[in-house]
């Protein structure tokens, strides 16, 4: 395969679509009903709460108002350019719809509505009705069957759901996936402060799929990590090659449920996806560099790893735990995940016996020490310094207490000072406390956690990561 | 070793400690510092924040006042009957407290001290000087390097760094332990409705060890699953005898830090443990019937399964989701922990095929439905319970989305109209909101969680349990 890259290469850019309008569209058209918990008031409630940058025309034969806005008869009736609709109505009325988004000139369509190849061999007919009619005029679908995109540049959030909440973290992380789990309706990505770039949702994925957003995701500036949830992918060749060249800029990390055949049979009846053997997915995102998540925490929780911080240079790992059962598990969990416990050097080992003399290990116990000082955030402070500049060290785990006075700007000035990578599991009694500190924590850009072990392998990731991209840079040189 | 059963079994009822007075004492006497922050301090508060039901003594030189309770110079001071110490004091003076302890007749203690084995050589051999104290006097030590035990039946908690948090959920599950992970103060039991009997930090196990808590916790009509971090085993052969009479009565779930060599190294500078070879804890694990917890969060969550709820008759499971794609990881996570994707009868395909053409499949999903009716709560609870009274139906897997009102009245109705155990996921936008809801639906005894993956590997466990009891009661007839 490595001999055909450029020949690929050539075959792919030919098939290469612009998928832009559905990321960055100067307006929105909303089809779909304007009532209150409709599907076309919740997608344009979200878009004025989140501020959407360009204009939003809802299309509506009752021309009623809503939210402010004057629906329109038709879209014809709409003066200014347009370059997304969004479509939730009942399914007949779909490609009549699609007519109408050709002859406006819009280039992109989402159809969020259910009922379509996924559902029963009518629905497949409509479907392909429908991509028919995309073909012939040069317009492209994302759908049916889906929630949509998001992109907190510009505020566009097409989910159909009011989302409650009006946050979100502008950050690197970019989500795709093809379930409504990966919605902002679904899932705290607001408040729990995913430093969040775009996302999309494939749903049946009738034209657009996971090969178009390799390509748009990998070339876009603001995101740093792509993460895709994969029910199956329709062409398993040129995923591998465009993945490939991804991986060669970011790390691509891939979650596929529908591996038992209990699975996969229902993920034939969620999105028309045919999953098929597991080995052979296996294989495929092993030659493209790519990561696997093995759960849905996986999914969310290791990207932010890599969404403001360098790669670590080598595996060797400081364990930094205010309780030493912490420091047992982190310790496991770094061998299972790859990492290397560091050895530190002779200078870092007798200075930290002499803070108490028995800190010179790695895991670091720093638990009792606090316990016997009046300043323990100064001395944590000192002890979290003093190892990660060890020049036998090449990444930290830190387990934290989340109770404490000052510890969010301790932390914050440990990441200011280390261009090593740091991971920070944060624990405590009450839940509301430690989601306060996390989300200050987060929203400074340090890779925080609510769980200790997959504090540990998002690291691990880190590490597979630097190592497959400086595998491919030596291959391409 | 079957064969030796009896045998054993004379041998440890031998050596078996009456720990009664460390979870049932009458009255406890407190050694440690006073003052605000201080660890006699917060041992004391908490108590009182928990409605302790017994005396409390502060023991202290300064005969100072501490939330309302004058401090005595010395045990000997105090007049009423004391069958629980709490020593928190620096090491070095230990000893005599402990020779007061034995004078007054007290026969449990807890030191909550570090600095004994794990720490030194002096330190060990200090920890043998209080043991041979202890031995001779005949009173038992929890310790030392431990924050204590807890009883929610009592209000009993020696934990001596404040809680924050007044409410426990009374229940049925046992946490025991070597770190202060477990304790009131590191994790959100009360918060998050952990149906909680007792708690008990082993902490060096200079005495009082896990085969003590089998032994007192199996015959504990409140615990209905006893949990166990263990870093170490201090003597296989009774734990395993132990272990299998607790198992014929209710589940033991062991998690096991220091796999590794690592982690094993730091087990060892922890506790002073000795983690050796896991291969072996695994074959005495499994000889016991021991089920196995893989990280924190199945230690915390599995439990809940057992605790309020009969056991799977068999491993054949519905899974009734909200999502299509949270279906899709359901039924993979469901096979590899076990369980079976249960063939409804064709009544039951009859009935909910009527309801809607697409829900005649196992995973159900819902979703879609719910966005046509007018009480998508109703059409819910009616789905949910077709599913649950078909005959070719053990135990079944919901996903809930948080959000909608009713949810928890509905779900409250569900287990109540169902004699098969049911776990719930439950996800949202808005995480202050799905707690109010996860701590409602909990504290009601439904199985809860908030992860999906781990709400089906609970489950797994509760059917692998089924099958070891009734094959050792299979083995005992």
């Amino acid at each position: 395969l490595i001999d055909h890259d450029s020949i690929m290469s050539k075959m792919e850019s030919k098939r290469k679509k612009d998928i832009s309008a559905f990321f960055e569209p100067r307006a929105v058209a909303v089809f779909g009903s304007l009532k209150d918990g409709g599907p076309g008031y919740g997608a344009i409630k979200n878009m004025l709460d989140f501020g959407f940058a360009g204009n939003i025309y809802p299309v509506n034969p009752s021309q009623g108002e809503v939210l402010g806005l004057t629906a329109h008869y038709s879209l014809a009736e709409v003066t200014g350019p347009v370059d997304l609709a969004m479509v939730i109505i009942p399914p007949a009325a779909v490609p009549g719809v699609i007519e109408q988004c050709a002859q406006k000139g819009i280039k992109a369509v989402i159809i969020g509505t259910e009922g379509f190849a996924e559902a029963s061999e009518d629905g497949a007919a409509l479907q392909q009705q429908v991509v028919n009619i995309a073909h012939l005029s040069g317009l492209h679908i994302i759908g049916p069957n889906t929630i949509g995109v998001l992109n907190t540049a510009n505020g566009l959030a097409t989910v159909p759901y009011h989302v409650g909440y009006k946050n979100f973290l502008k950050g690197g992380i970019a989500y795709c996936g093809q379930t409504g789990l990966i919605s902002a309706h679904s899932h705290p990505m607001g408040p729990r402060a995913y430093p969040l770039s775009k996302l999309c949702d494939f749903g049946n994925k009738c034209d657009v799929d996971e090969v178009d957003l390799l390509n748009y995701l990998s070339d876009d500036p603001e995101t740093k990590v792509i993460v895709m949830e994969l029910e199956d992918v329709k062409d398993g060749r040129n995923f591998v090659t465009t993945a490939r060249r991804a991986v060669a800029k970011k790390p691509v990390l891939v979650f596929k449920p529908g591996r038992s055949q209990a699975g996969a049979k229902a993920a034939a009846s969620h999105t028309s996806s045919l999953a098929g053997d597991d080995r052979i997915y296996e294989a495929a995102f092993k030659q493209a560099g790519i990561l696997r998540a093995n759960n849905w925490q996986e999914f969310w929780e290791i990207p932010r790893v890599f969404a403001s911080q360098a790669l670590p240079r080598g595996n060797r790992t400081a364990i930094l735990s205010i309780s030493g059962g912490g420091g047992i598990v982190a310790a496991d969990t770094a061998v299972e995940a790859g990492l290397a416990i560091a050895t530190f050097t002779d200078s870092t080992v007798r200075k930290l016996a002499k803070l108490s003399p028995r800190l010179g290990n790695n895991p670091v116990d720093y638990g009792p020490l606090t316990t016997l000082v009046d300043d323990p955030v100064a001395i944590t402070e000192e002890i979290i310094s003093l190892v990660l500049s060890d020049e036998a060290v090449d990444c930290g785990v830190l387990t934290i207490y989340g109770g404490v006075e000052g510890t969010a700007e301790m932390l914050c000035r440990v990441k200011q000072n280390t261009p090593k990578p740091i991971t920070v599991w944060l624990f405590g009694p009450v839940p509301s406390v430690t989601e306060e500190l996390y989300y200050r924590l987060a929203s400074q850009g340090l890779a925080t956690y609510l769980d200790l072990e997959t504090s540990i392998k998002a690291l691990g990731i880190a590490v597979a990561y630097s190592r497959i991209k400086s595998g491919f840079v030596h291959e391409m040189t």
